[in-house]
């Protein structure tokens, strides 16, 4: 069995962002060698998400609206006026914990030939709730 | 290590629906000889899902009209009448690229003496948000 | 390739609740003796979730709150007053199975030198949301 593990820092200079890691991953496959197997791809923090959808800058405008509308940014933390009792730790964060689990931690893909095994539009993405500082995203690969 | 790799095509009729493909994944873990090990099964298109639930219409319906109230299907492209900027490139599916996110790109299942590892109502499902057209879930198995 | 496969049994006592499974898991990597690889973790019952977030008690009460305004939980099998179609089968636990979507059904995490490579303030838990009975979490470890 071959395995390459790798952790890719992150820094998103707003609070909330999407970038594409989707390079970064094709290149760290070649890198495996590994012809057949499987590459997870995880967010390390608790206030982002990995996630596979479409590089439509459009769509990424419409997720942004859509989780504010699921569950708001609010630095309070009186339930009562929209707030969060996870902000009582001194956090401002407590939206992010509940939008990377509407988006996912982590994707699975297949590797096969040597390549990710993807779907025409399927496109790799960070999703950061709660940025404006370095986190990481780990990528490990298992196959032969 | 063994590997198995099957692409399973669907074509559902209508925008939406759910189909079963619990069958078509036993078979190909059967198929590939894995006595131990984990097969992936996701979706290869943005706007469809896979997912483990309930083989209950009931629930299925359920679903149906609960995604609708989270995101609801709009061709527009204009957010201040409920459309979506992702329409502006000509597609009518955006609401379809948001429901996937809550329904899941794909799932991982142990295999464990040569049989997927489920629990007693665990099944298998596709979930199509934009179809009337070919689209592909792909299965890919490792182990030994 | 080394393999170990675990079932976990849970009885949480009320309807819900979030029990913290990170410590089983540790120990089972351990037991496996996998350096390197990928652990499964899912929950075997589809109104019960596995997730990764923040080890907090006050944002384990935002996701109570939050889920129940997603999808509140109601007896009944009429939608016009709020209940589920599933509800028809005799069950009461339609919200459930919507509730186990948000959340996930399952995570894998990486297995590097022997431990789970997880970020800092990642915590792996079970979140019941149907309990009073036994239910099984199932813990799968591939590797070398």
């Amino acid at each position: 069995m071959k395995t390459l593990t790798k952790e890719l820092w992150m820094e998103v200079p707003e609070r909330r962002g999407i970038v594409s890691i989707h390079r970064e991953v094709e290149q760290l496959v070649r890198e495996s060698q590994v012809h057949d197997g499987m590459v997870l791809i995880n967010a390390m923090h608790i206030t982002a998400s990995v996630f596979i959808n479409d590089n439509e800058s459009g769509l990424h405008a419409d997720y942004e609206r859509w989780l504010e509308e699921l569950v708001p940014f609010n630095a309070g933390s009186d339930p009562a006026t929209g707030g969060y009792l996870h902000n009582r730790t001194g956090e401002d964060n407590a939206d992010a914990h509940h939008k990377r689990q509407i988006m996912g931690r982590e994707v699975v893909v297949a590797i096969t030939d040597g390549k990710l095994h993807l779907g025409p539009w399927e496109h790799l993405f960070y999703y950061e709730f709660d940025g404006r500082r370095r986190k990481r995203v780990l990528v490990k690969i298992i196959g032969e």
